[in-house]
């Protein structure tokens, strides 16, 4: 199932993708996707449900991200042995962690706006895995069970925040709409091998960035294993997994980074596309 | 005002400290002391209202972290020059920050629960900063507008996680149970001077850390001015503005950590005192 909702900030209502890609109005069904309900309610909610006996919502406007409450937004580090390569970073021997403000989370479309300041904007597209059921040192064998199920993320990262102001990385990674999540939460059901995934973003029409999960150097299982070892996983904490390589920073001959006007499209087999515009700094981008 | 909330989790109740040091139960005034209330609808609800009018709790239980829904637990680094020293680190030219999930969160007197391999687990007495108003952009000077109050924190952290496992420092301050906050949120307007207070921290009744804000490198001005540079702080949001002297890495001649059975207890002048006990890993601590 594709689980989403749309509508302003503040009013939105829940839905599904139909498998012929019409939007299906759930808020007769419940009042929201939620953090709370993806640990079970929603699920018996939605079973046996005839997606053709919801009404179409034709004109859905905005994409939000599809569940509230998100408690925890973790992301890994370094976890395509390419991506590391042209940081100039060795592969990790372990998972690298750092966590996003889930402030900075968007809809899958709305505007990216650029820091007052910034000048080394960059992109970063990678597998979201939605927890469904808390973990806590769970082993890698069990650690799908906790998935509710997959999402596509953009990691968006200031790189002179990042690497260049002192501390750790999450002065770079947790600008207000440098989180876009979606289109969809598309449950664990639907992908039969989250290592085995083609992920693509394009900026400006251009192939920056094109990889499969499967070249991941620790994969999902791992990762909610690893995690869970180190905090209490809870229904709606978001694991951002890594991006593969073409990131801006290390383009050839050299780094290339967004400016106003850019747009990036960016997707994941079977997850569904997000298209986000650049914008120089404006309140208003992020309020509204 | 000591803003506070008690009770079992899930069931917890706002309540405030009056001047003779009773609780007096707010539960008929308010529902409870949230983050979106701390933006205003608080101060209007409690504005005019006589503390001896509401009735005294006499037996609280639990004390609770002092309000729901934290968006946000940033934390700064390295904040006292003495602690960088002991941490063998430079003193930073702008302020580190990382970050804490809202999930370590925990009343101020609830049990410490170690990771189950953890060995190197430590203590760190801070002082909590709350926002109360939204900060984007803001000017030092306007800074201590957006504080709704002060509180007493401990950043605890497993030093092994943090800085001997790869990645940031987050692995190894995200830990269940790492982040006390209370037993009081205390309005900005009870405290004259947020950079003249006096803060300690015993374990098992022997004084380690024993320092006052006023030799902080940042500010509490400068470091909520800071961070909006990079993400916006909302109310709830809580900023912990680093340790002073005395945590169990710096300990001569050698470290000490903390161990299954230990007290810690801590305070700040005119923030209230924790008190908290150490566990070996026992989840049913955790989530009771």
């Amino acid at each position: 199932m594709k689980l989403l909702r749309h509508g302003a900030k503040g009013a939105e209502k829940p839905a599904l993708l139909d498998a012929q890609g019409r939007i299906r109005d759930l808020s007769g069904v419940l009042d929201d996707i939620t953090a709370e309900s993806l640990a079970g309610p929603l699920q018996q909610r939605l079973r046996g449900l005839d997606a053709d006996s919801l009404p179409v919502v034709t004109q859905p406007g905005r994409l939000a991200p599809p569940w509230s409450g998100m408690g925890k937004f973790i992301c890994i580090g370094l976890n395509y042995a390419d991506h590391a390569a042209e940081s100039g970073l060795p592969v990790p021997q372990e998972p690298v962690i750092f966590m996003k403000p889930t402030s900075a989370v968007i809809g899958c479309n709305d505007p990216v706006v650029l820091p007052r300041d910034s000048v080394k904007s960059d992109w970063e597209v990678e597998l979201g895995v939605v927890i469904g059921r808390r973990a806590r040192y769970v082993p890698v064998q069990q650690a799908l069970d906790h998935v509710a199920g997959y999402c596509v993320v953009n990691d968006l990262s200031e790189r002179e925040y990042q690497l260049e102001r002192g501390g750790t990385w999450d002065k770079g990674k947790g600008c207000d709409t440098f989180g876009p999540v979606g289109p969809w939460l598309v449950t664990a059901d639907e992908i039969a091998d989250p290592q085995s995934l083609d992920l693509w973003l394009d900026v400006n029409g251009q192939r920056k960035q094109n990889g499969n999960t499967r070249t991941m150097v620790f994969g999902v299982a791992e990762l909610v294993s690893y995690v869970s070892r180190f905090m209490t996983l809870h229904p709606g904490d978001l694991i951002s997994t890594g991006t593969p390589p073409g990131v801006g920073m290390g383009q050839k001959p050299q780094a290339v980074y967004l400016k106003p006007g850019d747009t990036m499209r960016l997707g994941i087999a079977g997850l569904g596309e997000q298209e986000q515009r650049v914008h120089a700094w404006n309140p208003e981008l992020i309020d509204g």
